[in-house]
C-alpha cells in the first residue's frame, strides 16, 4: 500500500492555511545553508549531486522522447554539458492523456498530499538545487539557495494552500430537501466531483526558474491537472531536477509519472508557441518578457493564461529620518543579483530641491552622491561584491548597459569584478545614469541599471510613478517619506495603479524581496502581470465541478 | 447617516455563506406569489407598476443620455411602447469612472450591503419584475415570477456570498515578524486593499433576463466594480427596473448612482461589440450565442470573460423502475416554456432494443409513442398548456422549427394554440423528430424542438452525448437507468465531459432546472460555459489586492 502523503503532511497543511488567512511570517523550510537544518553532510552531497549531473544524459524516461538536447553554460563561465530529452509533442500529449485518466480522479487528497510531499523532497535537495540554480542564473550561492529552494518551495505550499482551501470547499455531497408546505419536501441527492482542466503548460525564466514556476506547477498538480516544464533553455536543470522528484513522488504514488513533463528546447525555436496552442493545454503560467507575455493573453485563447512580464519598477525619495539606512537599502537593492530581478527598481525619482532628512536639508546633488557612494562601497570589494552580484545571466544584459549610457549623465558606471572563483564569470558594478528631468525611463532596462530623475517635487514623482506602473507596470514601488500627507498620496496612488508599495525601507528586508504567505507578488491588475502570486484567482479557475444529481 | 446595509443583511449574508458550504436547499425568498408573503396589495400593486411603464419613457438620469431609443414588443402580443435612454459611450464612461473612485474605496462591507439591499427591493418588486419579464421574454406568468424574480435573486445572493467568501479572507492589516536567531526578529507593518478591475460589463439574453445576468452583476458590485447592463433589445425593461432600483440604493448609501447604468440599444447595432473591446471594461458577462460568446473570448482579451453560450442537452434513456413518471418528466421539460431554456433536453438517446421497466420490456416504438402521448397531453388543454407553454420569444425559432422538419420522421408536430387572454401571443406545441440512427443533432434548435435518436445500446447512447458535450457543449444531461454498472458509467462520462447529470428525474424536480446554492449552472469546461454559476472562479478574478508594507 503506498504511503498517505496527505496525513503526512496534513499539518503543514494546516499552517500554511492559517499563515495565507493571516498574512505574518511564516515558512515550513529553514532558509540558510546550515548543517544543523540540512545536516552534516548536505553541502558536500548537493555539491557531488550537482557535479554528477555534469557532462551527462540526464534521465527522466518519458513518453515522447525522440533524442538530446541541451546547452547551458554557466554564467560563472563552464559549459555544463548536460543533456535533457527532447521530445515529440504529439507523442508527449498522449502520454499524458493517458496519465492523466488516473490522476484525474484520484481527488484532492491525493494531489494535495502528492504535491506536499514533492517539496519535502525538494527541500531534502536544497543544496543540489543551489548549485543548479547558480550555475544556470548566475545568483551567487546564497540566493540560490534561499531563491531558488526554501523560498520557491514556500510559494509551492503556498499555492498547494490555495488550492486546498478551493477544493475543499466544494462537498463530496449535499441532501437538497425543498419544503412543499403540507406535503412531503422535494428531495435530492446531490454529488460534486472536482474535474482538472488538462493539461498545464508551466514557462520557466533564465533568472528564477524554480521561484517563479512553482507556484504554477504545484496549483495545476494540486487541482489534478497535468503539467508540462517547459524551462528556459538557458536554465533547465533546476526544473529537470524539480520534474525528476516529481516524477517519482507521483509513480510511489501509484500514478503513472508522465502526470508532470519537461519540454526542454533550444534557444531560437518555436517550440514555446506551438505548446502553447495546442488544444489541450487548458493553463498557462508565463514568466518572461512583456511581448512573449502579452502574445500568449491574446492568442492562447484556448487556455487560462497566468503571466509575469517586465515592468519599471520606481523609487520615490521624498524625505527620510534614516537617510544612512535609505541609501543604505537602495544600494542593495540595485546591487542585488547585479538588478537581474523583476523587482529592481529601475527609476529613482528625487525632487530637484532635494528633501529632508533626520539631519536637516539634503540637496538632489548630495542625495545622488550618497546614492552612488553607497553602491560603489557594497561592490568595492570583489571576494565580497560576487556574493551579493552573482554573475551576469546573458549578453543582452551587457548590450542594453551601453544603451543606456546613452540616455544621460552617467553618474556611476559599471565595472567589471573578477570572481575570485570562477575567473570566466561575468560580473559587473550596478550602473546608475542621470535621465533627463521629469522623464522616467519607461522601457525596461532589466540588469544592473538604474536611473536618477529629478522632479519638480514629490507629488511630480507620484504622478509620474503612477503614470508609468499604469502603462509600463511594475512589481515593485519603494517610496521614502515621514510626511503623513505624502504617505496618504503614496497609498492612494499604489492603490490606483494597483502596484505592492514598500515604505521606507532602511533595514535588512529589501524591496525587491516578496515573501510567501504575506506578500502578494505582483497584482494582476498593471501591465507587469495579469496574476498575483498567490490568491484565490490563481487556483480557482484550474478545475471545474461535476455535479450529479438523483431523487434521494 | 446612511443605513449600514451590511448589518442589516448580515444575517442572511452568514445562512447564505453556510448554505454554499453545504449545499442544500435554501432561498431567503419566497418563491410562490401568495399575498402572505407579498402582502393582500401586491400582486395588483405590481401589475399596475409595470403597466405605469408602458408607453413611456423610463427615467434614468444617468451619465451620457443623448436620447431615446426601444422597441420591445410583448410575446404576448402588445408592443410595450417604452422608450429608454440613448448612451454617448464616452460620456457615459467618463461618468462611471467618476463614480467609480468613491465606490471603489469604499470597501467589501459596503459593496456587499449595498448589493443585498438592491437584492432585497427587487424582491419587493416582484410582481412588477414578474410582468416585465414575462411581456419580453414570453413566459408564462408564474416562471416569469420565480425565474425572474425570487430564483433570479438567489442566483444574487449566491454571487455576492462567494464575492464576501473571497474579500473577506485578505486580512486588511498583517504585523510580519521574522525570527532573526539572537537579534531582534524583522517587523513589518502590512496592509491589504481589495482593488476592484474597473467597468464590468454584464450582457444580457431575451429569455432570463434578470436569472442569467444577475450573478455577474451582484459580483461586479460586490467586489467594487462599477456595471454597465447591456439588455438584449427585446428584453430591456426587467434590466431597467434592476438598474433603477441599484442606483436608487447606491444614491442612497451615498455613493453616484453612475456606478451602475443601463445601455439599452437597438437590434443590429453593433454597440455591444463597441463597448465589450473598450479598454475600461475589464469584466465581461454573457449569456447569448456561441457565436456571439466565442467572439467575445477571443478578441475581448482586455477583459476578463464570463459566456453562458449555446449548447446541445440530451437525455439518455436506459431503463426505469416508473416509466410512467419518467415520460411525464420528459414531456414538462420538453414543453416548459416552449423550450426556449439552455437546460432543455434536445436530444433523446434510445436503444433500438427498447428498455426495461418495472412493467418488462418497451420496445423503442412504445418508448416514444408513451413520450409524444405525454407531451401531447401536458399540451392539450390551452387554457393549461399556455401557463407552461408560454409565448414563442422571436421568430428565429419558428424558422428552426421548419428547419427541423427536414431532419427525419415528424413524431409529434407542433401545432399553434390560441391563448386565452393574449390572442395575438404565438403559443406553439412541442416539436419532435425522429432523427437518423446514431446521429445526434449537433446543432443547437434552441426553441421547442426536440430529437429523438436510435441507438444500437447505452453505451452508444453514453459514447453520442459525450462527444455531442465535449464538442457542441451541454448545460444540462438527463440519464435514466436502474443498472449500477451504466450508472457508474454515465457519472464517468458526465464527468470527463464536464457536464452537470441528472438522473432519473421522474417527479416534479425538471433536468431544465438549476437551483442557487445547491446547482452549479454550467461548468466552465465543456462549450456551452467557460463559467459556473456560481463558484470561487466566477467571483475571485473580478477584484486585485493592493498592498503596503513599512517597517513595524
Amino acid at each position: 500500500m503506498s504511503i498517505n502523503f496527505f496525513d503526512c503532511h496534513r499539518a503543514m497543511l494546516d499552517r500554511a492555511r492559517q499563515a495565507i488567512a493571516e498574512r505574518g511570517y511564516w515558512s515550513p523550510f529553514c532558509e540558510t545553508p546550515s548543517a544543523s537544518a540540512y545536516g552534516e553532510t548536505a553541502a558536500a552531497n548537493g555539491k557531488a549531486a550537482f557535479e554528477a549531473h555534469l557532462n551527462r544524459v540526464f534521465e527522466l524516461d518519458q513518453a515522447g522522447t525522440i533524442g538530446l538536447l541541451g546547452n547551458e553554460i554557466s554564467p560563472y563561465g563552464p559549459a555544463l554539458g548536460i543533456r535533457y530529452p527532447k521530445v515529440d509533442i504529439d507523442q508527449l500529449i498522449r502520454g499524458m492523456n493517458t496519465a492523466g485518466l488516473k490522476w484525474k480522479k484520484a481527488g484532492p487528497q491525493i494531489w494535495t498530499g502528492v504535491a506536499l510531499e514533492i517539496v519535502k523532497r525538494l527541500n531534502e535537495r536544497c543544496f543540489e538545487m543551489a548549485h543548479a540554480v547558480m550555475h544556470t542564473t548566475g545568483q551567487p550561492f546564497m540566493m540560490a539557495f534561499q531563491a531558488g529552494g526554501p523560498h520557491a518551495q514556500d510559494r509551492a505550499v503556498e499555492a498547494i494552500a490555495y488550492a486546498w482551501e478551493e477544493t475543499r470547499r466544494v462537498p463530496a455531497q449535499a441532501l437538497w430537501e425543498k419544503p412543499q408546505g403540507k406535503h412531503d419536501p422535494l428531495r435530492m441527492q446531490k454529488s460534486y466531483r472536482i474535474t482538472p482542466r488538462g493539461i498545464g503548460l508551466v514557462i520557466g525564466c533564465c533568472t528564477f526558474p524554480t521561484w517563479n514556476s512553482y507556484p504554477g506547477l504545484f496549483a495545476n498538480l494540486a487541482t489534478g491537472n497535468t503539467a508540462i516544464v517547459k524551462p528556459h533553455p538557458h536554465a533547465i536543470l533546476p526544473l529537470a531536477i524539480t520534474v525528476q522528484i516529481a516524477r517519482t513522488v507521483i509513480a510511489e504514488a501509484g500514478y503513472d509519472p508522465n502526470v508532470v513533463t519537461l519540454v526542454a528546447h533550444e534557444a531560437g525555436d518555436d517550440l514555446a508557441a506551438e505548446l502553447s496552442l495546442r488544444p489541450e493545454v487548458k493553463l498557462i503560467d508565463f514568466t518572461g518578457s512583456a511581448a512573449n507575455g502579452n502574445w500568449l493573453e491574446s492568442n492562447a485563447t484556448q487556455a487560462q493564461v497566468f503571466t509575469e512580464k517586465s515592468g519599471v519598477n520606481q523609487i520615490i525619495i521624498d524625505s527620510t529620518d534614516d537617510f544612512k539606512g535609505m541609501v543604505n537599502n537602495i544600494a542593495v537593492s540595485l546591487a542585488l543579483y547585479s538588478g537581474q530581478m523583476c523587482t529592481t527598481p529601475q527609476n529613482i525619482f528625487i525632487p530637484r530641491e532635494g528633501i529632508e532628512s533626520a539631519e536637516g536639508h539634503v540637496s538632489f546633488d548630495d542625495v545622488v552622491a550618497a546614492i552612488v557612494k553607497a553602491v560603489a562601497k557594497v561592490t568595492s570589494d570583489p571576494a565580497k561584491a560576487v556574493e551579493l552580484l552573482g554573475a551576469i545571466q546573458n549578453d543582452a544584459i551587457i548590450n542594453r548597459m551601453a544603451a543606456a549610457r546613452e540616455i544621460g549623465q552617467v553618474l556611476l558606471d559599471s565595472k567589471a569584478l573578477e570572481h575570485p572563483q570562477f575567473p570566466a564569470a561575468k560580473v559587473l558594478t550596478p550602473l546608475l545614469v542621470k535621465a533627463p528631468d521629469n522623464k522616467p525611463v519607461t522601457e525596461e532596462f532589466f540588469g544592473p541599471i538604474s536611473f536618477v530623475i529629478a522632479t519638480a517635487d514629490t507629488a511630480e514623482s507620484i504622478a509620474l510613478a503612477r503614470k508609468s506602473v499604469q502603462e509600463q507596470g511594475a512589481l515593485s514601488l519603494s517610496a521614502y517619506t515621514c510626511r503623513a500627507d505624502v504617505k496618504e498620496a503614496l497609498c492612494e496612488a499604489a492603490a490606483d495603479a494597483c502596484v505592492a508599495l514598500s515604505l521606507n525601507m532602511t533595514g535588512s528586508v529589501l524591496v525587491n524581496q516578496s515573501a510567501a504567505f504575506s506578500d502578494y507578488h505582483g497584482t494582476g491588475a498593471n501591465p507587469a502581470a495579469n496574476a498575483a502570486l498567490t490568491d484565490s484567482a490563481f487556483v480557482s479557475g484550474r478545475f471545474r465541478v461535476a455535479q450529479t444529481r438523483e431523487p434521494a
